[in-house]
């Protein structure tokens, strides 16, 4: 057993890339027994997510799939097909990431999984709600992106329609599942019974933008003296182009000055005192109101010392800042190396990896025995076995391809 | 009851502006009872997040709060500590988001919540792991996405550190706190027992920004042949800068052609079927070895036709394409009225205010009774007299300032 707080919950994972492997990668780095149904192909995600070691290897595989086990199941079998149902049978959440009309002609609907087990969590990640005219269409991040404003706020921001150079949605949405899945697995000993759990990307992101950015758009009818551009749509201060790391003289530095003592420090830091009692920036309200003054003030303010100097300036002055890192001083980052976040592992088959350890702390423990990712079909003997497979059985699999051992 | 997964657990909300409460309405949409504890000035982001039509009632408090009560209560007055612990021995859940040390002066450590209910699940979101040399230092959204990747992506990708405008490091930790909190949940279900959580925000982003951008900086030693600038760090095919929503001939749209299938239906659709055969574009491998020249193709292929034209040649060639939305009409998109995604909903103190529905359905039923965002103290007789006090009692307190009963 693996330890933390989903020991001992089996999850049936037929997703690919990323949405459907992040969510299972967090079951299973706390604990959850994470079954990865590969075609024989195999997900994906494990050649577009860049060049690995070996073939079907590849970074970011690496880092999505690790603490799970592999099993290849040609599920256009009717050996595959029925293999899958047994896992089923055993599992507690069975989670999917494509079309529900692909379910439900791969004869994987709610209800043909849940005659096999009533108790289990039948959880779909896809694009659109099955109620509006998207249902049918395909989804990825970025089309999911531009269609849930957040290309828009880039645009607004930035003067250009733009993506977020992360796969924020796919992310996002793959944490919501956790969140459907856990909150499930809870509410399940309560009533005894599984459930099922639709979770549209498009819907999530319209959320996620809104619940920031509807903004004055949430009045009918508008405020009295707020702003209407836009239909009062988005947050000036976040929109706000000066909104920034500031330049100094050696790079970029990231100071979030809100309050008024963190304000008034920053203005005495930098040499300007007499700000404090100017009547644009004397107070956390007039600082909203004079956000562009107060930013455009900050970032020609800086100029004249290193980032080093000006975090120690401001780590006295408990003014909130921060180092303006790029990715590899990120790895290099002291704090980081305090607290052990990379350890180097050796992977079997892929050498020397680094891996990320858990970031939370959970006094009750977490999952101990970390598995390093795994290849093709590396488990499909043994997961077949324990689903009550004889070895005959299996090698009958293995030779007409409703299964593979080793990618 | 409310109904939905979480019906009856009871959480303590101690936190505010956004981190926190983005936790605690996610626990409470779906079924929890979570009392908002209040100073006597209140949450501080019942102001920064837009004008309201009321003093402290914000647009983006009203979205981030429903569902919620609220109780003031001073806790820097003995009576107000005194009133927090009889709530918190009723209850499942202590979410907080200040600096470890400021809990313990306040002698709200684990070990003095413990000790009142030993069930408790106490839960603190803040900056940095506490073994790390950043422990003291404060967290905002914008220093965390500054010092974890997020503005050097930005940076990678249109040339200039800026910081993603929406507050995403507050957003995810938020959803990760629902997660850690959830499985907590489940996991007392099997022990009996509670336990303390960490969420350090840094460690959190670091992770989110790298499982994806750690990409060949994975691999010690190097993967021969992979890209080596920038240390091996970052996926070129997300950071080129001509990854983006599409120009057409009257706006933008977002297209995501990635198979074979996709690709080479878009280069059917645009009158360029001779680039199937080019070997630069001929396969998903081709296309992301020569993304830079794929990208930059697509980006002048559609501006001969409007994005309706598109969207309807794309739809019917199956190839993934959406609206680019603003804002402003992303809250009038087709779909999400098909779905009944918008509500207007009466607000007894704010007038008539554009709710949005929850984006997933649970076979098992979700929260019934929305409860529209509370003003200051709303709820501090009704929350006092449930954990035991009298009503002369509640008198006093109010009289002394240990609560309000409206703001």
């Amino acid at each position: 057993m693996a330890g933390g707080p989903l020991e001992g919950v089996r999850v049936i994972d037929l997703t690919s890339v990323v949405v459907g492997p992040l969510c299972t990668r967090i079951l299973a780095d706390y604990g959850a027994d994470v079954i990865k149904v590969e075609s024989p192909t195999g997900d994906l995600g494990r050649n577009i997510g860049g060049r690995g070691r070996t073939e079907n290897m590849g970074p970011k595989f690496l880092h999505l799939n690790r603490n799970k086990r592999s099993v290849v199941l040609d599920l256009k079998k009717p050996a595959g097909y029925a293999a899958l149902m047994r896992l089923v049978a055993g599992a507690d959440v069975l989670l999917w990431n494509v079309r529900p009309d692909s379910m439900q002609r791969m004869k994987l609907s709610y209800e043909d999984v849940r005659r096999v087990n009533p108790r289990i969590i039948y959880c779909g990640m896809f694009g659109f709600g099955q109620g509006g005219r998207y249902r049918s269409k395909p989804a990825y991040d970025t089309i999911i992106q531009g269609a849930s404003g957040v290309s828009a706020l880039m645009h607004r921001s930035f003067g250009d329609p733009r993506y977020v150079p992360i796969v924020m949605c796919d992310r996002t949405v793959g944490m919501v599942a956790v969140q459907m899945i856990t909150m499930a697995l809870f509410a399940r000993t309560r009533t005894g019974e599984g459930q099922s759990i639709e979770i549209p990307m498009f819907e999530n992101m319209a959320a996620y933008v809104l619940d920031e950015h509807m903004y004055q758009a949430t009045f009918d009818p508008p405020v009295e003296g707020a702003p209407t551009a836009h239909g009062g749509t988005g947050d000036p201060r976040l929109l706000s182009p000066d909104g920034r790391p500031l330049p100094t003289a050696d790079g970029w530095i990231c100071v979030s000055a809100n309050t008024d003592a963190q304000a008034f420090g920053f203005f005495r830091a930098v040499g300007r005192p007499d700000l404090i009692e100017d009547p644009r920036f004397c107070s956390v309200s007039a600082r909203h109101r004079n956000v562009r003054d107060y930013f455009a003030f900050r970032i020609e303010a800086l100029k004249g010392r290193t980032t080093a100097e000006w975090l120690d300036i401001f780590d006295a002055a408990d003014v909130p800042a921060m180092p303006y890192h790029t990715l590899e001083s990120l790895l290099e980052d002291a704090h980081l190396a305090d607290v052990g976040f990379f350890e180097w592992v050796d992977h079997p088959t892929e050498g020397r990896i680094r891996n990320m350890r858990l970031p939370n702390r959970l006094s009750g423990g977490v999952r101990e025995d970390y598995r390093p990712a795994p290849k093709l079909g590396q488990d499909s003997r043994e997961i077949l076995s324990e689903a009550g497979y004889s070895p005959e059985e299996i090698d009958r699999m293995l030779a007409e391809g409703v299964t593979r051992a080793r990618g």
